[in-house]
């Protein structure tokens, strides 16, 4: 029975763990919040290679036999570092998603070239990571930075009016940046919660978009690095974190779309 | 020619600066935003002190002759340490603004009971902070946690119809507890930028309120410790911040009401 271990900065990386459950029943899953020390979005490379491996050596500590990075931020400015810190498979959220948005692209024509649209938090655009990775495939990205929308997802509010204003502002500034775009990545870990306002805005635009989400594409990525199990009774998954142990109990439930289990506080120092 | 120091985790704080710039004409002034390690509202009550008193040191060091704590968070959460580890007088944002909401406050009825609402961050409301010093008082606090806010100023969506409708929809819902409210104090250093549009918003929910910015408060109870000064020539103020130089000056001279000069950046360890 393999133990699959999750980090993520917060509680956002639920989402990749929410769509692994179904196609590892019978794996042991951990997961951890570096609540104490998020956001990593404003902190430098150096810094959150730190934490990021701090974290994982605790999850390997715990017998993990793969670390799922699930969090942007880390998997953007920490990967090469984990990979080469852990003796175990490491895998990020963003070179899934990519992965997927480029199966799911049309090909290029001489009217429409290659492209596809990013949203993600702003210190994942300021990273280039999505950008960097699709021009490595012939594809140009635009990133929207959304800076609310992880706030908006926090509050509560993912099936709301104010919501979907917001994403009507973000989603038709990108779409004047990028009209011919047929693909939408969904950049950060709190956004599968949005898909539904999401698609719902783009049809209301006339701009309806496939819309892919690395969370799912994680998952997917994770499962097909571990052997095929069979399904049995599921152990819970253990959780972790390192302050804020009520708002992640309470907000959590909503990434995880089950109510979470007793949350266990660490202190990884610092 | 006093020193004033100003500590924030952000540059939230500039309001307060801003609010004392034309009082003290004539004296020096340090800011520093610890915006390496900020958000403080998640971390614990022993975490911030250790922050605070860190950041307070490297400004005593810099020559400050008063402490401005522009930070609603560690107004809270280590007050009690700054001024016991510090040789010069410290003010803090909470106790300023709620002595100016007393005085704006009518005398309360036997219908009327002596109230106030309070909007601010989710942790300077878990903090009860604002709720302790006016039950000291004997008026009654309603709190009213208000996350989107900060996100939004920070969007730069200061007059927005967004910002606006975010507003409606967390005053109404703080109106309805609280019916009886006179007073409002902006909790948080972020919210005079919104003053105009919670003016406005109140007016149009037929609620109008005396509304306490506690930036500006603030300004009139440290320039009070302080000898009156001739105005002469300023000084510009010198800016510190531990982290994300650019956002602090790309957003704080809205904050300041003017542009900043260059910000410094110094490393506090941690």
């Amino acid at each position: 029975m393999p133990t699959i271990a999750f980090f993520d900065s917060g509680f956002g990386g639920l989402t990749v763990l929410r769509a692994l459950l179904p196609l590892m029943p019978s794996a042991r899953f951990l997961y951890l919040g570096d609540t104490a020390r998020l956001p990593y979005g404003a902190k430098s490379r150096q810094t959150v290679a730190r934490y990021a491996v701090s974290s994982a050596e605790f999850l390997l500590a715990q017998g993990a036999d793969m670390l799922v990075v699930a969090c942007n931020t880390a998997s953007a400015l920490a990967l090469d570092e984990l990979k080469a810190a852990l003796p175990i498979p490491v895998v990020g959220v963003i070179e899934p998603g990519v992965q997927a948005a480029w199966k799911l692209s049309p090909l290029p024509t001489s009217l429409v070239p290659a492209s596809v649209l990013v949203l993600a938090t702003a210190a994942t655009v300021q990273s280039r990571a999505y950008a960097t990775a699709f021009t490595a495939l012939g594809i140009t990205a635009y990133e929207k930075a959304c800076p609310l929308l992880v706030p908006l997802v926090e509050e509560g509010w993912v099936d709301h009016p104010v919501t979907a204003e917001v994403l009507r502002i973000y989603l038709a500034e990108a779409l004047a940046e990028a009209p011919t775009v047929r693909t939408l990545v969904l950049g950060c870990t709190h956004y599968p919660l949005l898909a539904p306002v999401i698609a719902r805005t783009l049809a209301e635009l006339g701009h309806p978009l496939e819309i892919v989400d690395s969370a799912a594409a994680t998952a997917q990525a994770a499962a097909k690095l571990l052997p095929a199990t069979s399904a049995t009774l599921q152990t819970p998954p253990t959780f972790y974190a390192t302050d804020s142990i009520e708002k992640f109990q309470r907000l959590g439930s909503a990434f995880l779309g089950q109510p979470l289990p007793e949350v266990h506080l660490i202190d990884l120092g610092g």
